[in-house]
C-alpha cells in the first residue's frame, strides 16, 4: 500500500472519481467492463441454478457478485451486477435473459399502442436495486459503485427487433418510418433509463455509465437525429447528482465527440480506436475510459503487457483517464491475466 | 436507352470501369454486394435441394445464378456467384458452409504444421471458375463481371476459429503470440486469394474485388502490421492485368486510406462512415464505393430516397463513385426496392 493509499479514505478521493473529474491520480484507475460475471469461478458458483433475471433481483447476490471482481482483482471500482434490461422487467415488459442468446422480448414493440402499453419506471419498482447498491457502499468503503444503465437506443433496439440483432433492419425501418413512434418510444425509455441510473446515483452510486451497446450500427447524421437526444435525456437525470457520468458505446469512431454532448464527463472508448486519436476526437474536455482489445487477454504476457504499456502511455494526453478494456470481459477469459493487468497498469503508472 | 448507352459497346467503356479509372460516366454505375442471392425468389428457386459449395462449383449454376440480379434490376455490373472459402475448399482444407452459420473449418489451424498442410492454389483446381467465368462473359456482352476474394485477414480467422467469430480471440492470440506463424499462414492464403483473382481476370472478369469482412475488429496498428502486407501481395497478383481492384471492409472507419495503400483502385465504404468524410479521408487518388445502410432498404420509399440522393451527391466529391450498400444485401430484403434503387440512382445521377 503507498502512502497515497492510506489517505484515501473517501469515494471522492478515490482515483476513479478524481480521474473522471479530470484530477490529478496516484496510479492510473482501472476497471474491466463485466468484470463481474463469468470469466469468475466464483460468479458461476453463486449462479449455479438461479436465472439471470432472477439473480440481478436479490441484493444479497447482487452485493456478492459485484464484490467478487474487487476482492480478486484489487479493481479501482465495483461495477453494479445488472443487466439493461431489468428496469425494462422492472415496469412490466415481457421478456427473459435466454443463455447464449441474450435478451428476448415475448411482444415486440411495433405501433404507438406497444410504446404506450410501456409504463414509467418509479424508484419502488426497483427497491431491490437501491438495497443492493446501499449493501454494497457499506462494503466498498472508499471503493467507488458504478451505477449503469443502457441508452435509449440499445433498449429501443431489443424491443423493436424482440432480441439482439445484427443489422437492426426493423429498429431502423421504424425510425425512419416513423420518426415520431421512434421519439415516443425513445422519450419513455430516456425516463426509465434516466431513473434507473438515478436510483443508484440516489442510493451510493458515486459514478454512473450509460452503455450504449449497439449504437455503432448508426451512421452520425442518424444519431444525432435518433439517438443523440434520448440518451441526452436520460444522462440529464443525474445532471443535479454529484455524480460523473461515463458514455460507452461500440464500434463509435465516427460518434465520440457526439457521444462526449450528451452530457459525459467521461467518453468510453472502443478498442478500434487508437486512445491517442480518440483524445484529440473529444479534446481537453473529456476524461477517457479505455480501451484494451478483450482479445488480447488471449495474447502471451509480452505482448499484452506492451499494448497495456501503450494505453496508459496514452492516457497520459487526456485530462483524465480510466484504464477498461474497449469492450466487456470475455466469458473465458482467464481471470489471472485480469489481475496481473491491474497489478501492470498500477506499477507503470505510479513510476513517474 | 439514352444516347450514351447505346454506345457501350464495350466493357472498358461500362460506367462501372470508367468510375472505377476515375473517368466521366453518363451516370453513377450501381451494384450491390450480395446482390446473386436469397433475397431473390429465382435464386432459392435454383438452389433448391443443393448445398451452398456444390453450387459454386458447377458453371450452369453459377451463370444462372451470377446474371439473375442483372437481368432482374438492371444494375451495371455482375458479381461472380461464389464464396471466400471456395479457394479454400479448392485446395483441400475440409470445410462446409452449414446454412446459417456459414463456413465451418473441421481441423482449425493452429500450429506450423497445420499451415504448412495448406497448399498453395493452381488455377487448375478451379477450372469451373474459369469455366463460369467465360460462360458469364460471353453473356454479359458489355456489363463488366466483378471477380472477388477474400482477404487473407477474414480466411485465416475463419481458419484459425473455426467458423464465424465475433471477437476473433484465437486469431488475435495467434498474430500476437506468434507472429511469424501469422505471417506464414496469411502468405500462403495472400497467394491463394491472389490466384483466385487472377483466375476470374484471366478469364474475362473486368473488375476484381477484394472483401476483408472481418478486418474491422483490428486497430490501426494491427491492421498495419498483421493484415495490410497480405492483402497488399494478394491484390499484387492482378497488378500487371488490366483490372481496376476494389478493397472493401466492414467497420473500416479507421482505415480507409490505409486499405487505399494495399493497391486499391477503389476502396468501398462502409455504411457507418458519411460518404463525404469516406472522400476527405482517402484524397483525389481513390475511387469510392458505396454506402447506403443495407437496413434502410427496409424504410418506407421516401426515406430511403432521400438517402440515396445523399449518397449520390456526396459522390460527386470523388473522382469516381460507384454506388452500392454499404454491407452485403440482407436476406429479408424485398427486391423490388433494390430494382427501384437502380433506377433512381441512374436516374437522379443523369440529370446533370
Amino acid at each position: 500500500m503507498s502512502a497515497y493509499d492510506l489517505q484515501v479514505t473517501t469515494v471522492a478521493d478515490s482515483p476513479l472519481v478524481r480521474a473522471a473529474r479530470r484530477k490529478s491520480v496516484p496510479h492510473t484507475p482501472v476497471w474491466f467492463m463485466r468484470q463481474a460475471g463469468r470469466s469468475l469461478p466464483e460468479y458461476k458458483r453463486v449462479r449455479e441454478g438461479i436465472a439471470m433475471l432472477d439473480s440481478c433481483m436479490r441484493p444479497d447476490l447482487v452485493t456478492e457478485i459485484t464484490l467478487q471482481p474487487v476482492r480478486r482483482h484489487g479493481v479501482d471500482a465495483a461495477i453494479f451486477f445488472s443487466d439493461i434490461v431489468v428496469p425494462l422487467k422492472a415496469v412490466g415488459v415481457d421478456l427473459d435473459i435466454v443463455p447464449g442468446v441474450g435478451p428476448v422480448i415475448a411482444e415486440p414493440v411495433r405501433t404507438r399502442a406497444d410504446v404506450e402499453r410501456i409504463p414509467e419506471l418509479t424508484p419502488d419498482a426497483v427497491s431491490y436495486v437501491t438495497e443492493a447498491v446501499r449493501l454494497l457502499v457499506a462494503e466498498l468503503g472508499p471503493t467507488p459503485l458504478i451505477g449503469f444503465a443502457g441508452a435509449p437506443f440499445t433498449l429501443a433496439s431489443y424491443l423493436v427487433e424482440g432480441g439482439p440483432s445484427k443489422n437492426h433492419e426493423k429498429t431502423k425501418a421504424l425510425m425512419h418510418g416513423d420518426p415520431e413512434l421512434w421519439d415516443a418510444l425513445c422519450a419513455r425509455l430516456a425516463q426509465i433509463s434516466g431513473t434507473f441510473l438515478r436510483v443508484q446515483a440516489q442510493a451510493g452510486a458515486a459514478v454512473v455509465q450509460l452503455f450504449d451497446s449497439w449504437v455503432g450500427a448508426l451512421q452520425r447524421r442518424d444519431y444525432v437525429r435518433f439517438a443523440l437526444p434520448h440518451s441526452t435525456a436520460a444522462l440529464a437525470a443525474v445532471a443535479d447528482l454529484d455524480v460523473p457520468r461515463i458514455h460507452f458505446g461500440v464500434g463509435t469512431g465516427e460518434l465520440l465527440p457526439l457521444m462526449g454532448t450528451a452530457g459525459a464527463d467521461v467518453v468510453g472508448v472502443d478498442y478500434r480506436v487508437e486512445l491517442g486519436d480518440a483524445i484529440e476526437r473529444l479534446g481537453p474536455e473529456y476524461a477517457v475510459q479505455g480501451n484494451l482489445d478483450p482479445a488480447l487477454l488471449f495474447a502471451p504476457w509480452e505482448a499484452l503487457a506492451a499494448r497495456v504499456e501503450d494505453i496508459v502511455t496514452a492516457g497520459r494526453a487526456a485530462g483524465g483517464h480510466i484504464f477498461n478494456l474497449g469492450h466487456g470481459v470475455l466469458p473465458t477469459t482467464d481471470p489471472g491475466v485480469l489481475t496481473r493487468v491491474v497489478e501492470h497498469v498500477h506499477e507503470i503508472s505510479q513510476r513517474e
